[in-house]
């Protein structure tokens, strides 16, 4: 039951380091590791996070960031009085005179100056000028990151959620599919597979590139079976759904890609760890012709797949 | 009458798939087909929508978005009561009273702010700062989605709207002509024609990537005639009109090139099917000198032909 | 006195074409050339052309834009009648009547709105509501214009005037200057020479590509000095003055390098024309180092040059 | 004590001149250089200088300008008197009467309009609706320059402060650390080493590029010792840390990589002096293995290393 692996083919490691645990990448491409030392503060980490934080998160920061940049410019209109402030009834509670700054200083930050309440004075104009500034300078900031969210590259591919082992042109092959979730049109997809995997008794984690039936399609309008042909120069020749997980075997599919729309290299990850590879099955079709003419890719058939036999052949030699 | 197509040069098969109808590839480059399951709501799939429609739609899209975000608003000043936006005559009717609250919701979505009309009180003060708030992002979305429109890279090719068969160098040559729309440079431009088209009796589509002349031009100031000559290595010697009808041929073409105005890589794609290939035509020139030593293109000309008879050689080969 | 231009080294035309007069390329890059039809109107042309054309024509331009627009809106506002417009006297002239009409626009169009002067009634409400829009989206458009006029990638490079004869390890050698114009690194900077010519009495142009003593350097802090060595295999090799201008000789450069600023490409072209190229200069060095061991470039000395001896070897065989 | 570097394996000169000093790189990358006769004022270059100054000098210089034209516009208005504001005291002191000038222009520039303070007559009127005018495209302005900072792309790599000759493989390797100290992903990352130094008794600078282990690694996520291993074919290959100082030695790191976020193509450099280039030490590793199999990357680490025999062999051949 030895292991097949021929050592010869070996791949650099990738920058990803020989030690590690099962997992080096997570399905969503980003790597298992932690950082230490960062620094604290510094503009491009700050936009970087802005940038790709969720929608959610985005659109509640700069409501909260809002609401706190209007209290503090209440808060000093209120402590300079609001006696400068024109328009405001002297007569009403302190809370009610709070709020009349408050919103004051919403109407400067956002230049909307409806002018029924206006600075008088040194002090309070000052502050509203200062005030107007910083709101327009806000909203740049706020129609960069807006512009920044929706036109940065962003790869969005479907993989399936399996590996599989499956028959392939009289052998097996080693299969996976991905199609691209958006409707814009990807194209030159070149895709790369590495394997890590550990020797037994070895606690050094080892990368093999494995050899594809094809590397690169130029046009990516339906969905692209990544093949690993498992012929008798292949390290997976003769493996068994054991050694897989024996081995702690994990897959680490690299896909670059040029997005048409913002004229944009653009990179994928994504790994199948052991538990990840099934052996014995085959994928359904995805895309079929219409009447009218048309192919139809239907992406929720993504993971399709039934069991199948694999070739006697193959279990032969993997039995020896 | 056999086909003299040579499967030692097959190409991939594009990541078009080789089932399909008789044109994958419509005219303007997009593919012949549908996708189902896609995500129904996505940051990226809008942007992408709002950036590729046509302006009218998006002038459109923005105005009807204005309206609605101004009733939407007047709705909840009128239902606040306008009696709590000072400067409005509280004897006009609804009707006007509606309007009234209609038009302060532009002024303040707008950051206008006249201030004939201004909020008094929590809730309509409340309101209007919402408003506003979302009228300077709405804004900021705006300045985003122009410059996207604006700036993403879009290769404007006009292409022959006919490919034909004419003599070139003794023998024949399959031809198109291709020229920039616009009057910015394209630099490094590059071409990949393919052929795809069903042997008899077969329900698979072939692709065969053809021979170029030249695949590649530094400058593209004057229109190019891509040249695939039909010698004795071709796929397509000897073929017949009726052969490239029978066999559902469809040429496609795959155009790349460097826009030197915002530094992006365009690509363009466009496809003759079997009735849009003519024998026996040639192109007349497009270009000419002036008198003040200037070179002249005329854009209308790239459709023009005249007929022209096929190099004897060929016809007789063609006739085995 | 036969030209030894060696056909076999004839590079492709480059896309300029093989006929034209004596200058396919001005000196700033731009092509000797004329288009007919056209689009002539599309939204990438327009933009195209606002972001390229000078800083004058594109202010005057906008301050035009405002002023049209702005009359445009006091024409329908004192069509309505300012009477719809609150806070002007109705006593006075028809002309300031109209001006005021105009002020109020302008304060609609850039969203100022002090509100002195305030709309009335549901048309003149309307209209401004719809200024107000506009001026909103007209100043997105702006946004995008000036980013895009300053982010786009540009080489601003300084060639010399001349390209000089001069002598070069024991031969001569065929040389042009180039530097930086700008402050920002560029990285990566490749160069290609190709010679254009006319053969005795033939109309047609013919291309040759000019080996370099080298094509490409890492950094580019310093000037260059691009050299053709005039061996046995150059094309050049024993020409003379008359030779150069009888053939029409033009040297078209093509630059392509990475500005690290923008992280974008920039290609950059210029041409030398029989007259500008010189026998029997040498260029006088551009840098020194200082004192403080730095090393000081001086753009002003860029066509520094001063007459000198070519090699006697070479005038013999050119007398051949 | 010959130096035994091969002059066969010499590099190109990088584009840095075979003259200057000690150090032609500095240590952030930028080059011991000066520049006259730059051009003064250019559009370009005042972006790149807005773009790549400092966040406090940026900031600084905002306020500033707001400031300079907010009393240049106050000077106009109370030059054309102030009686032309309606809204304004006429009884207050001139002092006070340009500071109500002053605001007023505030809330113009910004185009607040609080409308307290409001312009009357042709001259107050035309040069508020230019004021706001200019105020909105200021305001373009710095929006995209705002974004132009954030999103340009900039390698913030993390060089250990010294090169060290370290044991490598039963010899000597010549290593530095670098690691990303940012927390985006930067792909594909590559590394070219060059070693520049003085022959003895030369006043030419000699470069020669340094073969490594490794010249790419695919992914970045720790950090990456590059190698120049030290054996027989190396130019190093016997040095002592005397003839380092001797030859003036100056290793210059160059190095690209690609950044996923704005998919752009980032370049990094470097420069080791002689003096910071140290024999006989060894890096300490900068990551370990956490208990829930995570990774940590400590990238305080980067400097650490300790003292080191370096190969008895080695040091044999150095003595020779």
């Amino acid at each position: 039951m030895a292991i097949r692996i021929k050592i010869n083919n070996s791949s650099d490691d990738l920058g990803l380091g020989t030690k590690g645990s099962d997992r080096n990448m997570n399905k969503d491409g980003s790597f298992n590791m932690e950082r230490l030392g960062d620094p604290k503060f510094r503009s491009y980490e700050i936009f970087h996070e802005l940038i790709t934080m969720s929608w959610t998160k985005f659109i509640f920061l700069i409501l909260i960031g809002y609401l706190i940049v209007n209290f503090l410019f209440a808060g000093i209109f209120f402590f300079i009085g609001v006696e400068h402030l024109s328009g405001i009834d002297q007569n009403i509670s302190e809370t009610r005179k709070f709020f009349e700054a408050f919103f004051f200083s919403s109407q400067t930050l956002t230049t909307l100056g409806y002018g029924r309440v206006a600075p008088t004075g040194m002090a309070a104009s000052s502050i509203s000028a200062i005030e107007s500034m910083i709101g327009l300078l806000s909203f740049a900031l706020a129609t960069g990151l807006l512009y920044g969210r929706f036109s940065r590259p962003q790869a969005k591919l479907l993989y399936s959620k399996n590996a599989i082992i499956a028959p392939y042109k009289g052998i097996t092959g080693l299969m996976f599919r991905v199609a691209n979730r958006r409707r814009n049109q990807l194209l030159e997809v070149e895709v790369e597979l590495n394997l890590s995997y550990f020797e037994k008794d070895s606690k050094t984690r080892s990368f093999i590139k494995l050899e594809l039936e094809r590397t690169k399609i130029a046009l990516f309008p339906l969905s692209w079976t990544v093949v690993h042909p498992i012929d008798e120069n292949s390290p997976l020749y003769g493996i068994t759904e054991n050694e897989i997980n024996e081995m702690k075997m994990e897959l680490i599919v690299m896909l670059k890609a040029f997005d048409d729309t913002f004229s944009q290299t653009i990179y994928s990850r994504s790994s199948f760890k052991a538990a990840e590879i099934k052996m014995g099955r085959k994928f359904i079709p995805m895309f079929n012709v219409l009447e009218n003419g048309k192919t139809q890719l239907d992406l929720r058939l993504i993971d399709a797949m039934e069991k199948v036999e694999l070739p006697q052949q193959k279990i032969l030699i993997a039995g020896n």
